[in-house]
């Protein structure tokens, strides 16, 4: 049987049972470490499963598929992946590649920041399609995602941003030098992706984005508890005066709040406003939520 | 402390080793019983958690959130929740209770029909609004959700369908006369949906769901491995020929295919087409989508 197992959000203790007794029964562990992280190291991990893991990077999965499924049709192999199978990544490749392989597959459902974004009081089923944010860089600012947040913001959608992570990246030098040297892994923070919607919003002059005018809601840590997860609530331009720790450690989220609002979630979310009476205003004037 | 708690989609298993530890410490047990329905009976979690059960439906959880929340800033008491916490229904309501009581929350999350319908093969990222889909009666027959599947399919955006699900309804005339006897659940077929669809597009002449050219993906218990969970795929028309039966048992979910396919979304679900030269037909020349 060929496993793959979501480990859901933050530490080794939110793989599910049904999901640590087949890591348990495993010959070969592979730990997908590319597409999020957990809070914890690997070490942590295998001194839970009382297994050794083998770190299976982007490379690995997409191109070395058939040594992670080896034997799986007569053995138990997993794949562990951050948050659920399906979730902001899919693994459909390595499914359809066992598939026509005859190797029977089980996939062990986790939480995924899709829909554990739902911690923020917003419902989910409001929630239009996803964007994500990369890095701008001087010569590369992506503002695809622009017009999508607009079709959202259109029809009164809610928008999850995922934020941009780079994991094993190379310099230029050491890439142009084929030295295998990475650098420490980066991760989008609140204050960056805050300021890059300002930027496009500046050059695209669409009004989708006017940071006065538009509530978020930037979660941290989604799923950690007390003392780890973190949210905080507030127009764009709130949360741009906002210091970078007042966000809390990454992985950052960050929520684009559209009209179709109810006063449950505005007051919800209200905890956690940079200024609370600022957040109403905003919900009533600007979004026309009925509140008292 | 008071703990939500996500069970997960499937049986005693699906819980968090996290989940698992709080529920053990807990000194009163609830089980929502209404949002979903587990696969298994209460019994068999109340033997794998070595806990007595209180069931709590609808009106408690509304209206005596108060009882379940008591002591709860001096002792543990956890919530346990189908799915995940802030999945398809929030339970913000007694969040915000608790917190103005002063008691400290914890969520422990899980997998939810909203992330793990990521096992159709479709991008989650491209699916638009959820919409609910109740049933139909001779009198009463709600189409908005027509309106909705109609934005998400102008935008291309892919469409999870929530199918109505009964639980302790009364029968009118038990109703009226008070008397609490309840209803067997009822449990909206693939079949059934089916069917309200193509009567809902037939009124309604929108061309948002014309039964030969609409891609659909019908699930049964998504997460349940193999024996249990059941994927059929094909055009909505193709859907309605076939047997109930194939759909497996409830609980369904509906996907409706949006035009933002890639082709290896629609090599996923091809292995699961009643007919597989009929979809790949369709998404070649209704969706556009390029392949082989």
């Amino acid at each position: 049987m060929f496993y793959i197992i979501g480990l859901g959000l933050c530490d080794e203790k939110d793989i599910t049972v049904r999901g640590l007794e087949a890591v348990k029964g495993c010959s070969r562990v592979y730990l997908e470490a590319y597409t999020s992280i957990l809070m914890i190291q690997q070490e942590r991990l295998e001194e839970f499963y009382g297994k050794k893991l083998i770190l299976a990077d982007r490379d690995m999965v997409e191109t070395e598929s058939d040594e992670i499924l080896r034997d799986a049709d007569k053995e138990d192999v997993a794949l562990l992946v951050v948050g659920d199978p399906f979730g902001a990544t899919t693994h459909t490749d390595i499914v359809l590649r066992a598939r026509s392989a005859k190797i029977p597959v089980r996939v062990v459902h986790n939480a995924s920041i899709m829909n554990a974004i739902g911690a923020c009081g917003l419902q989910l089923y409001n929630f239009g399609q996803t964007v994500s944010l990369v890095f701008f860089t001087e010569t590369w600012k992506p503002d695809s995602f622009y017009d999508r947040v607009k079709e959202n913001v259109d029809l009164g959608m809610h928008t999850l941003m995922l934020l941009d992570i780079k994991v094993k990246e190379q310099s230029e030098e050491n890439l142009a030098r084929g030295r295998k040297i990475y650098e420490p892994p980066r991760y989008m923070s609140i204050t960056q992706a805050v300021s890059q919607l300002a930027e496009v919003e500046e050059s695209r002059q669409g009004g989708v984005l006017i940071p006065e005018k538009t509530l978020a809601i930037a979660m941290s840590r989604v799923g950690g508890g007390e003392g780890q997860e973190r949210i905080v609530s507030g127009t764009l331009a709130e949360l741009l005066t906002q210091p970078p720790e007042a966000f809390g450690e990454p992985l950052h989220s960050l929520v684009l709040v559209g009209k179709r609002l109810h006063h449950l979630e505005v007051e919800y979310a209200e905890t956690f406003a940079v200024n609370p009476e600022s957040w109403r205003n905003v919900a009533r004037t600007v979004y026309g939520c009925a509140l008292d």
